[in-house]
């Protein structure tokens, strides 16, 4: 078995909270009235679907640092121009919406979750998110962090390397003392092939009913749980196996 | 009147934690049974005194950002040496004592003076404490961030502009909209000139009864408070002039 970790650090988007949901019921509220020519999911879906290829000039180098809230908005202008829309929101209507990113609401166990894991171990996100997104998103969730660590940090975004390296780096630990915690195989593999440990959670709606990507681990990762608590009790409330009951 | 701040940041040593009894209490325990050439107050203060010009290569340039604890470290290595007990300490004993820094008590008004604080902005230090050593210490004296900036985001050292600059940047935020919190003016000041609202907090036994510094307010704050709970009050429990009382 491994040694407990000294540091947890966790994907956000899709681990903790279920941006899906979130972002739709965000989308329906600013388009209420307006005719949206897909369904919210939908229009969530096309937004996130944006995601990987805004930060690939990033991690590439073509494209200094920039967070994630200013590809955000480009990411919704872009698909707002798509579906012809562009002209139904304002310009203050448009920066209320990608604040929809700061308000995405936690998976139930995840709260209580980290506060649990807390009374064990360092807890940071290691998220694509930047500072100030995921401050705003902390209040709204409950999500008790020891500090924001992740992209920022690193100026640059997952899978990129420096941004683990960078948040072990901050708590001062080795990556061997450090465990990422994700829904998602690759953010896994990164994760390990630097020496990390590696838990992954089952979030199989995560992406909606529909959901293929991720539904099982396809890794040697160190742990798998069903959720926050399971991993808490699998980590550490294990029964001590030389006592009686 | 200004305007209320987005964001508060904060001095942590001197300003927040009582780091010369912390500290002093922490020697005397180190070298219990040893003898020990200073009174366990003026070791912290010879300690402390090794902080400033440890930072000056790095805020120059001539020495590429250490962590705050790699300077500890050194600084008491040095003053070891100064006072001939280089050999009174195991390795393991000076480390476990450099981490003394992650345990400082906090002036009592502080835990709860942050939660109130935090009811209304965002609030983080803007230490010259690293990432790791914030964290910790956030846990030993109750300190409620939304996340950890200060020097090791910017990798330097205040008064260096970088400080202040990427701390209210993190929060993506103009300075004017945020409030730098210090018992000592220097920080006010240099805060200041970047345009950040300044607090002076009264902390007139941070170097002991007999201190002669930062007794009073020596530049045109925008708030002169007596802790945070008066800061608080002041900025955010206003009794509304224009209503009956």
């Amino acid at each position: 078995m491994i040694a407990p970790p000294k540091a947890l650090i966790f994907d956000v988007f899709g681990t903790l909270v279920d941006w899906r949901s979130s972002v739709s019921r965000g989308v329906a509220a600013a388009f209420e009235g307006a005719a949206l020519p897909v369904a919210p999911d939908d229009f969530a879906d096309l937004w996130r679907g944006e995601y990987q290829p805004s930060m690939a000039p990033i991690i590439s180098g073509a494209r200094p640092y920039q967070p994630l809230d200013v590809l955000h908005r480009e990411n919704l202008d872009r698909l707002l121009d798509r579906l012809d829309l562009a002209a139904a929101l304002s310009e203050a209507e448009k920066s209320a919406l990608t604040r929809i990113w700061e308000r995405l609401d936690p998976w139930p166990d995840v709260p209580f979750g980290l506060i649990r894991l807390r009374e064990h171990a360092l807890i940071a996100p290691c998220s694509n998110g930047s500072i100030a997104l995921m401050s705003h998103l902390a209040r709204h969730a409950n999500l008790s962090w020891d500090a924001i660590l992740g992209a920022e940090i690193a100026r640059s975004y997952k899978p990129d390397p420096k941004v683990y390296r960078a948040s072990a780096a901050a708590f001062q630990l080795p990556p061997h003392q450090v465990m990422m915690v994700a829904a998602h195989n690759d953010d896994l593999a990164a994760a390990q092939a630097l020496g990390f440990q590696t838990v992954f959670i089952y979030r199989a709606t995560e992406h909606g009913p529909a959901q293929t990507t991720d539904l099982s681990p396809s890794g040697d990762w160190d742990i798998i749980a069903n959720d926050l608590n399971d991993l808490a009790n699998q980590l550490f409330d294990k029964p001590d196996p030389g006592s009686p009951r």
